[in-house]
């Protein structure tokens, strides 16, 4: 039996018939562009957290009143690589399905890239704002667009019938960023400073929505 | 029957005849090194877009005046994160189709990055400058040149016969790119600030160019 | 003989039974995704130091001096690049004996992921603190928190009985960072300015440790 | 026969007898690692550039008087970018012939990332400095370690007999970039301006090198 004709079907993004040279890297270089992409904005957060320069006999509690002022940053520093964790994470959920390349991928995924790629300046912007509320409304916007957009890359996904079936709990990330993010919204207007709690509510929603879709 | 000799077909950058150890690596770290590089410059885009840094009690208005003053270096942002995607679909066009790795595709590859590389510099000068003739010019050369580069990377592959046939998109990615920049320079001269409007005419040059070599 | 039947036990991340279109790419993705976060925090550690900027006529013994107060960053670059250099090497070796993956290593590595990422702050803050009590506690703290989290994330995959069994060093890797972790933390109530040298001591305690589990 | 039995010989990085799961891994990692440093390094070399920002009706002229104030930063960039592209060319040939792992290779390749790591540094401070003496020198002797580091790494592959052999041009490069380093040190102390220039000769030196060795 001869090995080499069933490989095709293990290694994705080669379709039967398709010319296996260069189409192997089809898919896989989407998502190494999209994880280097990822790996860059939740490593360029740190670059946003101004180092403080103090005189050299300054004595320690003036670098502890220098650390406490940052606190807002370390806060907004730790939410987005969670945030952005979590959202990689759901990009790895729906190209962990992706049985084959289809060209139409590329333009909604790159749209996402686009809505995490702006975070650092979100993230900064809501740090320096102290999470008051005009800050507090464009980082929680952010986070609902980078929902929307991945909910759209997964309907798509679905669409073109590029996934593989699965039962799995990629299917209910997407609705419960996007219920968790206009909490968020809704939250901004009330209390601003703690809006970014209802990011907190993300495994919520998840079990919320597995529960219905199961019933 | 001996897999072995069979696996050099299956592995792109694997030339029959070559030690299999390490050659696998060839093409693809290529194209990974050039997705990263892609992938950065695409993220350093943001780190362009100086963060407001107000008063801790800045009335809300003041914040809204701060994201208004920084509309052209959203539109900047917006604008080349897309043009760098397009850019980089041409890339993986173009590597789709190469069936082997050629060390003389290595020099057209790393000056097409570099012009890749330049464009968050172009970027930050045209919304410093507020689209006026000089960055914008200075914008659309980098434009042009890197169609220019991606056009000759292209026509390497094709010269020394790497490409596998195919009579697909990717043929007419780069004429349209160069064509569309060529026209972004031509309207700096007459409004430089709605020049980077030419580029949104790729999709036109495409059909063009594709009718013509259908014809 | 049914050739698919046997691959995934050669590709990682494949468990049988599984849909082998994108489950390919599961355990690949998690690992590129961290070598790309290393990457970055490793190279960015560069961009704190900051380029000295003399007027054009100065003479060759004002750039001397530039330099020579540079020595502290200079030297929190060198040291920064060799441990996070050391962490990726421990992440190398746990993750070189994960034989499939599971989504119960994503949160462990992503926390892990967010200590390193830290890492261009804290050393930045050393740098400019001149290694004084605060900031040389600061650094040796995410150094400790690094080598606790790298730790988990070994204790994890063993508990999940994802490694293969292997009597090699990659199990005393994380016990010995720690201690040398912690013995930088007990330097820097002594001598702040010298306490880094406690990560000097590294492979001391791997030799210490590796005789204990070998008696 | 088994097809399985004889994938771990085409795949590098696993050697016979050990366990396939995760060893695998264990040189594609670093080399994508080392891909990730390369393309780091090269695209952070733009953020050394200072955008310009002038008043917002600025006349042309003064547009075009601030990029001439930067072409040394201009050369300095399209230098590096050039530098570090052939310093990562050396390391695609000098992994492209290692036939498996050995965790030996670690060190020697962290050093050499240091060095090419550290390169945004020195060239920002070079164009910061004009070219003269000290900033020239310090780039050089930047070039002239990186240089002696990739022959060491050479070395360390030839030595550790993990090269397939090869009669290629990957054997007269590091030699050749170390020359080239050492005329532009020389070049350094009479005309530091153009001390770059050396780098120029490496076509010549591995010209050189190559009949030297053939004869």
């Amino acid at each position: 039996m001869d090995a080499q004709a069933t490989v095709p079907e293990a290694v994705p993004g080669v379709a039967p018939g398709e010319a296996p040279a260069g189409a192997k890297f089809a898919l896989e270089r989407v998502v190494f562009f999209s994880d280097a992409v990822f790996a860059i904005a939740i490593t360029l957060l740190v670059l946003e957290i101004e180092v403080p320069h103090l005189p050299h006999d300054a004595p320690p509690h003036r670098y502890w009143e220098a650390l406490y002022e940052l606190v807002p940053s370390f806060l907004a520093f730790l939410l987005s690589f969670l945030v952005i964790g979590r959202f990689w994470l759901s990009h790895h959920q729906i190209f962990g399905r992706v049985k084959r390349f289809d060209v139409r991928l590329i333009w909604p995924n790159m749209l996402y890239l686009l809505s995490i790629g702006f975070m650092p300046f979100t993230t900064a912007f809501m740090a320096a704002g102290r999470n008051t509320f005009v800050p507090a409304l464009c980082y929680n916007l952010n986070l609902l667009v980078a929902g929307l957009l991945v909910w759209l890359l997964m309907y798509r996904v679905e669409k073109l019938d590029l996934a593989a079936p699965s039962p799995d709990q990629g299917q209910t990330g997407s609705p419960s960023v996007v219920a968790a993010a206009l909490l968020s919204i809704a939250l901004t207007f009330v209390i601003p400073a703690l809006s970014q709690f209802g990011m907190v509510t993300i495994p919520l929603w998840r079990r919320l929505f597995r529960r219905r879709s199961a019933a």
